[in-house]
């Protein structure tokens, strides 16, 4: 359409920029926006530009707040016997969105070394018993598990995993050998229906 | 995560009523501006807000236009003597993409009683010689086209209509029984390689 349609164009190539958009369906947003509903457009402009604005980390788990603490770490209504360890802020929404937890968290976000004086104090501060790591599989997060249960040993709290294995509705084909061995190895008694 | 995160849900929810984004889709999206990409989020609030206030219609054909006349309309070197009538803006840059075409075209947005004039004036202006219907193949569009064909026989241009049939790359058991019959009904000898 030559180079004269260049805000339409900058709007395709700023939704293209998007992880998960390719150039088709960032042509098709751009067009639903201008011409189908351009009220869902300012909507959606204005939601990212206030959302700049006003969303920022907890100062206490590091995960997204608008306020100077999240809205999990200001509730006095959570167990404080328990604490999760991620390593992305939407890690714990998602944890949050399975309803099976209602500890407090911790982001592992920094190089570990940084991270062991924060989270032995925020350990101490709750009287935490447990910590659950809530780590993807890997080497990488094995070595991490094992040095931060080198470094907070001596506060004799229980440490565990979440568990691995075969997730829900994804055939075996699908994954890979480490996961097929760890779920076999770590196989389970079936309970009682 | 609470209430109180209202301006990350705000921004779940804008990307959420956007067409092919579901919530998990919306939550990423989000999640990824405001962690990973600022700076993407920033020139997607302000590529909207811009294409908003600088997108709107060309006035001759109806497309997409940043000014009075659209880069096409305004090109004096398109072949005056063809004119391509689709139903959708979007239309008109997918079958720029495609490459195969170079006269001008004509929006039919409106209901058709109130497109005759006008389309009557441009194919005078124009001195077109030839009307290519590019329409989705229905019922209701072959009505379109009939009626069109009625209204501007005396002009004296040869119609067209883009060709049906099955699709490249797609199943012929994805595909409803009409296209088939069509193509079969229509089917073409096959040219030498």
């Amino acid at each position: 359409m030559g180079q004269r349609l260049q805000r339409f164009e900058a709007l395709v190539a700023a939704f293209e920029a998007l992880p998960t958009i390719g150039k088709k369906g960032a042509q098709r947003l751009a067009f639903h926006l201008l011409i189908n509903d351009p009220m869902a457009a300012l909507r959606l402009a204005h939601a990212i530009e206030e959302a700049l604005a006003e969303v920022g980390r907890c100062r206490m788990c590091g995960g997204l707040s608008e306020d100077e603490l999240c809205p999990i770490c200001s509730d006095p209504n959570r167990d404080p016997s328990l604490l999760c360890l991620v390593q992305e802020p939407q890690e714990i929404l998602l944890i949050e969105e399975s309803g099976e937890y209602d500890g407090y968290y911790f982001l592992l976000e920094r190089p570990v070394p940084e991270v062991v004086q924060p989270l032995r104090q925020r350990i101490k501060e709750l009287g935490v018993q447990e910590i659950i790591f809530a780590l993807t599989p890997s080497i990488a997060n094995e070595g991490i598990m094992l040095h931060l249960e080198e470094q907070l040993r001596d506060l004799g709290v229980r440490m565990s995993q979440i568990a691995h294995g075969v997730p829900t509705g994804v055939a075996l084909e699908r994954l890979d050998r480490l996961t097929i061995a760890k779920a076999i190895r770590r196989r389970q008694e079936r309970e009682e229906g």
